[in-house]
């Protein structure tokens, strides 16, 4: 834990703030990179996870390709200087402003999650006399063992499209001149810990791959999306998400002659080197006998909590006491489920200790919102320190 | 409905927009003004609701005070001229320097939540010199049978201060010289619809005035929070919230003497008045064969369903079909439960209907996220048409 290190010099930083632990995020990618590189695997960072600009740019030094869900996280990734033809562009809907951009900047592959959704681009690719490489994003229907919230390939969800409707409208498909099909793309959830589900995944694609290919698409990649989880229990047990495992295992299961292969990691990234640096303000305890620990962070800051029940590990990084108190730790928001944990453990805390909400770099920043009028969080990276 | 009325228009402006009838809240307002003047009970609006500039314009015309829960809502009430002495500042997590700030701006009161907060707004006011008006924020202890997610007043709850608390620090808050207890706060929850729950709440008030009054505190007035619910299922059944029905059961149960009291209204004055307009993208069907309706709205600007599970109801304001169908209307962001709602009957829809998502005018914009890059949405308002 960076923060308990400098825990001293953090308490001058106006709270609350994401800390991020730039050499933690070097070591993640280096070991991406070498992990990958065995293999040929090309690795796209999902920047829905984080934009932050400073770990976007440290990312880009890696070499990583970006996989957008939106428009502005194309303008994003191209105004940081990453290659058009590092960026896939996903999502269910896609607006008609972001593929015009989409198509224009002659991105990797659009994922297209709909048969409309191939008309349209194929249109929009004609009215600008352009033929736009995209991908079948097909739902793999797959259960991913994850928290019903972030899963994305079951055969219900709202994400991509059936095999079974790409077989019904094949003629129809190969009719659109003005699209190019070049790769398959498939994303089974995400915070996946059981690796085994990954081979699943790869016994589905093979299937895909090659119905497709007698269906007489020549695909040139296939992307197999990302959704390695990281240890948000005991983050120190696992500061860097097992990529080797992930990989030898597509490796072994993985049938799909010579095409390349693609994945998409986010949270896996960047989960673990981001902290959310929080200060108590008020200790009470409630007529249940509830005891509360109020910090100044909340879930405009950090939703996952309290739109996902998700856990994060917290700990109090300056008290000096060692006596162990059971709190509840809540928010500044005025909402109920504006709580953080309950039953937390932590050194006997009080008004100005600072806590770390640990495993932060993930879905903070990027899903934070200005409700109660709370200022956005700031940040402070270890290397500008 | 606004948007039905004049939904030919609307097919002009960028989606995805917060549309807000301006004469609906208008005579919400004027409603709300004629039966609280019965009465003289004075109304704060709850600011975290919507804090759009043109909206709380029109509520200072109507001489509301503001309920805040932030230093940044105080800045904007000030901002836009409400008066000081109509403020009030509640939450449970106020930062050092919100504290100061609005000791500074000498508000009507900050309701305070804890026996710390009100040491440290005690020592905060010795340094400036001055004596603050406080509220006691009383944990009421009342079930408000409503969504778990938005009651506050519950024994368990994090807001407020037990009575039992009260009684034990009595001596306590009393020496403290720099603050002025001039009142009682309390709020019992969000959205509830029975109203016999406000006479429960009356019969809690009269017991803790009567309680404080023997303990020698001189309350000048009490503030019943809010609560009060609005029709989210059919909302053209009831526009403007019974505020009358309430009013009278206040009157009726609640005995407080001489003294003033106040009342906290967020979602029921504008909950109605807004829209979120939305187009549609692309239909799909999913392999277990459920109608997909892709909408270019999603939960960065409407969080309420994916986070509470709410009910909106949902309307095709373009369609011409006479034909209805069930869909799953799903928004844009890469989340699984960026669902607006299921099983939606809607008329036959297509590529570029509107839809409108009703009720979106309280707990709407004020929750948008810049998640997956969106931009936030942004707003029209029907007296600028």
């Amino acid at each position: 834990m960076l923060s308990r290190q400098i825990a001293s010099k953090l308490l001058n930083y106006e709270t609350p703030f994401y800390l991020y632990d730039i050499d933690l995020l070097r070591r993640t990618l280096e070991s991406l990179v070498y992990e990958s590189e065995k293999y040929g695997y090309k690795v796209h960072y999902a920047i829905k996870a984080n934009y932050d600009d400073h770990i976007l740019g440290v990312i880009r030094e890696y070499g990583l390709g970006i996989d957008c869900a939106s428009g502005n996280e194309i303008r994003k990734a191209l105004e940081l200087g990453f290659d058009p033809k590092g960026i896939v562009y996903a999502g269910v809907g896609k607006r008609d402003k972001e593929l015009h951009y989409a198509i224009e900047r002659n991105i990797l592959a659009i994922n297209c999650e709909s048969i409309e959704e191939l008309h349209v681009i194929d249109a929009f690719s004609a009215e600008c006399g352009r033929c736009t490489d995209v991908a079948l994003r097909i739902n793999p229907d797959i259960d991913p063992k994850t928290n019903h919230c972030i899963d994305t390939g079951q055969a219900d969800s709202k994400f991509g499209i059936s095999y079974e409707e790409v077989l019904e409208h094949v003629e129809d498909i190969k009719s659109l001149k003005n699209i190019n099909i070049i790769g398959l793309h498939l994303h089974i959830g995400s915070q996946i810990r059981e690796l085994h589900v990954f081979e699943n995944m790869c016994d589905k694609v093979n299937v895909i791959v090659a119905n497709l290919a007698s269906l007489g698409f020549d695909l040139r990649f296939v992307d197999v999306g990302g959704g390695l989880g990281i240890n948000y229990d005991v983050p120190e047990n696992e500061p860097i998400p097992n990529f080797a495992s992930l990989f030898s295992i597509v490796q072994k299961h993985l049938d799909v002659g010579s095409r390349e292969v693609h994945f998409e990691f986010g949270r896996s990234i960047v989960g673990e080197c981001g902290e959310l640096i929080t200060r108590v303000l008020f200790n009470k305890t409630t007529a249940t006998g509830r005891k509360l620990l109020i910090v100044d962070a909340s879930m405009t800051e950090l939703v996952r909590p309290a739109m996902y029940g998700s856990y994060h590990n917290i700990e109090n990084i300056t008290s000096q006491e060692s006596a162990m108190e059971k709190y509840t730790v809540v928010g500044t928001a005025c909402e109920s489920t504006d709580v953080f944990d309950e039953n937390v453990s932590l050194r006997k805390s009080r008004r100005g200790d600072l806590l770390t909400i640990k495993s932060a770099g993930a879905y903070g920043m990027s899903m934070a919102s200005r409700y109660n009028l709370h200022d956005l969080p700031s940040a402070v990276y270890s290397d500008k320190l």
